[in-house]
């Protein structure tokens, strides 16, 4: 029998949707299949020391920082998506399918359009077969979910725009439809679209490391289990809407986006018209968490109704419209097996995932992900994992913070519970013995960094971990009927890294200010916040002589997504390495300037630059000089030549991908819970989070996403549930009365706690935060609630119903 | 006696106002200036050689392009700044001084504040003594002109904040006040201002080249006369205006202008703020001529009154506001006189100018501006030249297309023509016989390239001259009322130069399209056409994969002004740079695509581009790749190793001034005029411009740029006057019914020819054309009224007044 061999299934490109292209370069999983494919030598010459930055102190990074937008923000004055109107500006009401799966047979819009205040009408019959947002049709002849697009109208008002919904006449003819993806997946299951063959989209994802049966066959211990995890919408506070408007052959998009280049460069291909002719502004970005990453029926409905009527046209889609048309973290469902030495030594993971695509998903990539954190958190041996996507008459299954990572760690870490139990060990000590510091198996590659040890031991101290854990024991002890316990889990992901595109621009004007032109979305990080204070720190400035441009394609370079944890590591990468390439072009200018004050050669490397002044370190009696003083003195030394120049400095940076090193990001979390067993009702009365930041760069704005993080991912672990009527296929949770989210009074007090293991790569060893804190919740919740109740609970969301009814068996 | 000395008196840059120190800076005068205080090398090593840019045929230089932005502003799509209002947006209304000069002794604006509807008021009580737009006080306490600000009221709408106007009371104590420079000018004058020691401007302009007294001496023939022009007012289509915006410490305004870098920069400057917290946006700009390049009172009207509102406030000027509160071209004053050699040759220039200032207007630099040219177009071995400025109680002295020289070439040239008739030569030879070829006998540097003679003798053959022009003896031979005479001009100008700021971004994006991210205003040039064409051009892309950015100054960086007619040659000379940078990275990535494509090492240096292809010059075998192919390799080569690169790419300029050169731009005219004798109308009936362009870049737009030029000038020729009463000093022609313009039935045939010379340092060897156009005009058509009916009319307007009263003399 010959020695199984590590592999990874190479993601196919050409066959995914745009936004899982997004997800392959965000999460840097393009990078590594390229590199694998074309030999970039990422491997041959891995660094044999390792990789920290030095930890330093700073001026500017470090230090709490409100962010520079806020006070726009809350008072009303920032421009969301949501505040722009144009001039002679029509609006949008779209038609929605009422049937799961049908075809129409007959669609008369003639009333509609006779109507006064209707400018213009489209529907399947005016969308070009290729004219598609992704995988989805802009609108549907085939609709394939309930709320799937079938005619949109554009009038004077919305009043009169939803009045002519109401005079359209569709006749359907009714299709059969699927929405448990497990039965999906069966020969003979009905079929989601008509042109399907199977619901199931392969390939299979698949992982194989080791032996997993000479692994299992190894082990003393053996634990499995089955996790059911949700449909979850993001509901981002601002909808989703665009403003479309066209003059002649350029389309201006005002769009709340998490990547207005991507908007631009796909609405841009979709038409057939050069991506510099499509220009979308996203100044502020009212949430997204994933759902505002792509392209959607709505971008090219506002593009075509606006084409049409020439005039400008906006579609701000209602909750009910977001529910239908954004895209949800999907229904996936694993299997998953751990296997393990008495002394608590993992020797062999196994794992099946099956995710519900919706219908315009595609592969297997988001079942994959899932277990992607899995299989590098801890050193296993054996390995074997497999995935798939399913085909349904659902919403589409779309990126929702860490994509499909929290579903594979609730997974995990619930069960790493059954074996620490099983094995008589702490649950801290049991993810101790196992970590994986070393670096990623399959590529052979060092982590950039790895904190877990330190998030765990950190935090198992704070959390007062030792008295409040009494061991397996006192599991179910409590009396009376609100039982509290606590729970722990530890993570890693493969969000947070730096990879690109990632490009900025950074001025130094002629008064010494400073401009940061970059085109990353402003979506609550607070990203610009973030990038002016590491170009402050960069340049040696002080932080209020900064601006951070807002989005914008016909200015910005595409820096990328804000999305998969990367704005502050990937984006923050660009604005230091054009804010170094800035530097070093002020000093020249500096050089310039000392050496005609002084008479005497001056050169850059003589200088230094804090707080704003640029001094001669070799003469600490030389009076320092401003920025102004240095870009107005004419003249740059370059190479040690002295030249004229004008009073301008442009740095600018086109950062390549890092080969060189794999990338994770480390958290533990500690949740206390209180369970009433007569009611089901779980609170959380107490949360730690430990995350491993790399560097801290903003520590008031890291506390900050750890809070949102932590409600979000309590949300999912406890209420938030975007349920689907099996037998008629109608969601039967489209509102905010019947979609549980978290209120003001269900937060807990929530701690963040940060380690700094200064990564390789990143803006000075930072990395990403947004996913870990919502990762960091779900299976520490669902420990502590067995530890409270002696219950097991592995669907989620753990909601009343379904703690009574563990309680009950 | 000792050899007198060639010298040029530098320019006081600290007395100087903002526009002053501008336009120094567009002119190139500062360059010269700071060289030759800091002793750059620019004259040590002057080329030998012609320094020519070689002739050659380009894919998209010198092709007819209509402007990409005529579509938007032909329907009535385009931004201006007049199309921008705000949610809760405010609107101002001024009250202005009666009096031509006055010291407010109270003033009581609290009915105004009481009626409904206003917001803010302020008076010069609100405005900080160091608020100053330029030398203009924001708000007077002294107000020195009819129409200076005296409070400005923001209210619900502009009707609300007239009422308000008439609520306020005012008490004046009057002032003596002078209108008339030459009058202004004598001892015991009443003075302008109540701080000034002396009306007169110092120190004065002065320029000495050999000696003047010994040059006339040596004249066979003696010339003089004295000139008096007008002030003209611009009257842009779009008025001035500015729309105010804040955001806790940041401010955006959009406004009219042409640099919206300046307008930033200055508020800031004025505000105590950074550059970089100060956005100006300026889309488009509906006319400027030079009234839009500074800083107004209404700029910081807008930017107070916001900031004490804390709402958005609208200044848009009514057209009186705009004659108030807008610069003027001056009234120019000047003696002349000139010797020559019987055969022609020119021996001596004397000349004395006087300029009026206004109230806030300083130095003599606007009067030195009138004899730049003269003194450079000719070889005249001795020449002394005197010039100051003069404050009145009149409108500011401000930049008028072309700022002194049209008045000096009416001067000059107008001369020129009564020297040849003296001469009994024909004005033509007389000019072909003098035409300084060399280059700036001051700073001894070549020309960049001097395209004078072709103008003259090409624009004589194409004009048909020597058979319209039938000699001196034919003056005046017409019968009946209506007289035909032509008239000849030639010109150079200081204008139209390369000089900084100049720097810009070209983005080659992931689809091969391209971005060229730049801040100057798009005004009818048009500007971002120009631009687009130098980008495609040296890329060698297609003309539709371009896009050219707005000015925005949160994201563009300063490329300087549009005036001057330095956008073509100064804007498209750093467009090109960055052009170029990014050119030779796109070969890059085409070099590592062929490299690998073909498994073999391809340069850079084999590859070329041409329509958007990339080719290997060295196989034509091999087929060509598009931008798209390259950017997306993956890797870059960059100094012969290949390297990881993300799919984007930043060209960036930051271009140095022109230092081994002078630069000057060259014309010359033949109109023919219709005088009737009986009411003194004068009718322009034909007009040819040739003009020195350097290189042709797009000849639809150079075309239109002479029509505009052409009828600009024919008005300051014959109607246009800004008239004070100087009696009372009020204007009296504050309206477009007194201030008579050209009429579209007064616009003659006119035939725009140019001559490409090949500048050396323009892009593509271009250089400016705006202010040229407007200048070859004025000589050209008095000299042609003196043929047909035998009056020479020196001052300008040359209205049926004048040609009466000359008539009858």
């Amino acid at each position: 029998m010959p020695a199984a061999k590590s592999y990874v299934t190479p993601l196919d490109y050409e066959k995914m949707t745009p936004e899982e292209r997004e997800w392959a370069v965000l999460t840097g999983r393009a990078d590594l299949d390229r590199a694998m494919k074309e030999g970039t030598p990422r491997s041959t010459t891995p660094p044999a020391s390792p990789p920290a930055q030095p930890s330093a102190d700073y001026a500017v990074v470090g230090k709490p920082q409100k962010d520079l937008e806020g006070y726009r923000i809350v008072t009303g004055k920032s421009t969301f998506t949501v505040d722009v109107y144009l001039p002679d500006m029509l609006y949008v009401r779209v038609l929605r399918s009422p049937l799961p799966h049908a075809k129409i047979t007959s669609i008369d819009t003639s009333k509609a359009a006779a109507l006064p205040g209707v400018y213009g009408i489209i529907t399947y019959k005016d969308i070009p077969a290729q004219v598609l947002a992704g995988l989805k049709p802009v609108m549907a002849s085939e609709p394939a979910l309930v709320g799937d697009p079938i005619a949109a109208v554009a009038a004077v008002d919305e009043t009169v725009a939803e009045d002519a919904l109401n005079l359209i006449n569709v006749q359907y003819q009714q299709l059969p439809f699927i929405v448990d993806p497990i039965a999906g997946a069966k020969s003979g299951a009905p079929l989601a679209l008509s042109n399907l063959q199977s619901n199931v989209s392969g390939p299979d994802f698949k992982v194989v490391r080791g032996d997993v049966n000479q692994g299992f066959a190894s082990a003393d211990v053996t634990v499995e289990h089955t996790v059911n995890t949700q449909d979850q919408q993001h509901v981002a506070l601002e909808p989703h809407i665009a403003v479309a408007r066209w003059d002649n052959d350029v389309l201006t998009m005002w769009t709340s986006s998490q990547y207005t280049h991507a908007i631009a460069r796909i609405v841009a291909a979709t038409l057939g018209m050069p991506y510099s002719k499509v220009r979308v502004i996203s100044a502020f970005t009212g949430g997204g968490f994933g759902d505002k990453t792509a392209v959607y029926p709505y971008h090219l409905v506002a593009a075509l109704l606006a084409k049409k009527t020439m005039r400008p046209v906006r579609y701000e889609l209602t909750r009910l419209d977001v529910f239908y048309e954004g895209s949800h973290h999907f229904q996936v469902v694993q299997d998953i097996k751990l296997g393990f030495k008495k002394d608590g030594t993992l020797v062999a993971l196994q794992a099946d995932s099956t995710a519900r695509l919706g219908a315009y998903s595609r592969g297997s990539g988001l079942a994959g992900d899932t277990l992607s954190g899995a299989r590098l958190e801890y050193n296993i041996p054996n390995i074997l994992l497999n995935g798939r996507g399913v085909i349904t008459n659902t919403s589409s299954a779309g990126a929702r913070r860490s994509v499909g990572e929290a579903s594979g760690m609730f997974a995990l870490e619930t069960l790493m519970d059954v074996a620490a139990e099983k094995l008589g060990m702490d649950p801290v000590d049991l993810r101790l013995k196992n970590i994986n510091e070393t670096g990623d198996p399959e590529s052979k590659l060092p982590w950039t960094s790895n904190g877990l040890r330190d998030c765990i031991t950190n935090g198992a101290s704070a959390f007062n971990w030792k008295s409040r854990w009494q061991g397996w024991a006192n599991v179910n002890k409590g009396a009376g009927p609100l039982k509290t316990g606590v729970g722990f889990m530890a993570l890693a992901s493969n969000k947070g890294s730096k990879s690109p595109p990632m490009t900025a621009v950074v001025e130094i004007n002629v008064d010494g200010s400073v401009r940061v032109v970059q085109g990353a979305a402003h979506i609550g990080g607070p990203q610009r916040t973030t990038f002016a204070i590491i170009a402050a720190e960069t340049l040696g400035a002080n932080l209020d002589q900064l601006s951070v441009s807002e989005p914008d394609t016909a200015f910005t370079t595409d820096t990328g997504i804000v999305a998969g944890s990367r704005a502050t590591k990937s984006v923050g990468s660009a604005v230091k390495a054009a804010a170094e390439d800035a530097r070093a072009q002020l000093l020249g200018y500096a050089a310039a300037k000392f050496s005609k004050d002084l008479s005497r050669t001056v050169n850059p490397q003589d200088l230094a630059v804090t707080n704003g002044q640029i001094s001669l370190q070799t003469d600490s009696s030389v009076k320092p000089i401003t920025f102004a003083d240095a870009v107005n003195s004419g003249f740059i030394i370059v190479d040690g030549q002295q030249v004229p120049a004008a009073a301008t400095i442009i740095g600018r940076a086109v950062v390549p991908p890092v080969t060189q090193y794999a990338q994770q990001t480390y958290a533990a979390a500690f949740y206390e819970v209180q369970v009433n067993v007569q009611t089901g009702v779980v609170r959380v009365t107490d949360a730690m989070q430990i995350h491993d930041v790399g560097k801290v760069i903003n520590p008031l704005q890291l506390t900050n996403q750890v809070h949102g993080g932590s409600v979000q991912g309590t949300g999912f672990a406890l209420t938030e549930d975007y349920i689907y009527d099996t037998a008629t296929g109608i969601p039967v949770s489209s509102n905010l009365d019947d979609y549980k989210m978290l209120m003001i009074n269900d937060v807990p007090k929530i701690t963040a706690l940060f380690v700094e293991s200064n990564d390789a790569v990143g803006p000075f060893g930072a990395k990403g935060i947004g996913e870990p804190a919502f990762m960091a919740a779900a299976a520490a919740i669902s420990n502590a609630i067995y530890y409270a109740a002696g219950i097991r609970l592995t669907s989620l969301p753990m909601n009343p119903k379904r703690v009574l009814e563990a309680l009950k068996a």
